[in-house]
């Protein structure tokens, strides 16, 4: 049987693996609330992301509860570590889908994407979906192989965020100024929530091997 | 006399102050890089910000063995825990400059900046200036109340890259979609560097009254 110290370090687990669930939802609301240009659905990006921030704070807190009563050593001092950084970053990707949401918000009751890129757009956020989803599973598992080909996975957003550029710069761009800056704002949202992604499954490879992947 | 244990505290605050030196050094550098079109300046701030993440790899290792070692307790923990969040910020704010040199290099020999819009890219590199100076100062002094100040400081950038945007998307804008998306970014860049020194502030904050600020 665990004692009740190992039930809370096993509770900041659970609490990290819930927030990549929580930020899953909102890449994926945000992603359907720009192509489908859905006010309500962005709105609820928005609002929803105060349940991210929460749950950040609340590790926040059992972690230099956990610290000051037990001051644990070795590999849990490397889990405590981690689950800050990791608890930074999701929290950090909560709040590009909010951009994303507000950049929908915005030009609601048109659509940010132009036919023609709707379909990299998809991409975009099927990737980070799969992205996020991949990190909660390597935080829940410690699987120190599968994080690592999480950053291969990543090569992929960055081909599709080049693949946005070159369209706004081809000769045929036709939709002017104002969808371009929203479009190159987009393609960074998506591409920072997938590095932040990377960086979480670097975490279980540093929480695991103790060395940081190179 | 302090202890090799204080002094070994007292050194993490000193590496975060060296940290706020060379991110200071590095937005400094790529603004000039930046309205210079100098691309030996750019690629300087491009390599040197492998000295911001060794200091920050070596703050982390001493965490790790201080932690290790000496298990602080109460503010020394506290200490420890914001030092991290406070590297993790300024790390990144590296990165920021860097992807401004870069902008600077993509577009040598020319100006990624048009003339009109010059004494704004001016300014933003003050207030980012500005901000990482009154950080560090707070960083190495714990005076809670410039730190509370620092988030006004921070208005001044917002209103700027409001600024930028509208020039972008002004009816007289005659630069094309390329120099609109350079001006996008970059002005990204700044704000965002201008919220994590902010963020530096705020740990400070937290780390002298144990709350954060609103």
């Amino acid at each position: 049987m665990r004692d009740a110290y190992h039930e809370e370090l096993d509770s900041l687990t659970d609490k990290l693996v819930e927030m990549t669930r929580l930020v899953r939802s909102g890449i994926s609301r945000a992603t359907t609330a720009l192509l489908d240009s859905d006010l309500q659905l962005a709105e609820s990006v928005i609002s929803r992301d105060e349940e991210v921030n929460a749950l950040f704070n609340d590790i926040e807190t059992s972690i230099l509860e956990l610290m000051a009563r037990q001051q644990p050593v070795a590999v849990d001092l490397r889990m405590i570590i981690t689950a800050l950084r990791m608890g930074t970053d999701l929290e950090r990707m909560g709040d590009l889908a909010v951009h994303v949401a507000k950049v929908a918000r915005l030009r609601h009751p048109d659509s940010a994407i132009p036919p023609e890129l709707r379909s990299t757009i998809v991409e975009m956020g099927q990737i980070a979906e799969n992205l996020v989803t991949k990190a909660g599973s390597c935080v829940a598992t410690r699987d120190v192989d599968s994080a690592l080909e999480l950053q291969h996975d990543d090569d992929a957003m960055d081909r599709l965020h080049r693949k946005l550029f070159r369209s706004i710069l081809a000769k045929d761009w036709q939709h002017g100024v104002e969808p371009a800056i929203d479009i190159t704002l987009i393609g960074r949202y998506y591409e920072r929530y997938a590095d932040h992604a990377v960086r979480v499954a670097q975490a279980v490879v540093y929480l695991v091997t103790g060395s940081r992947p190179s």
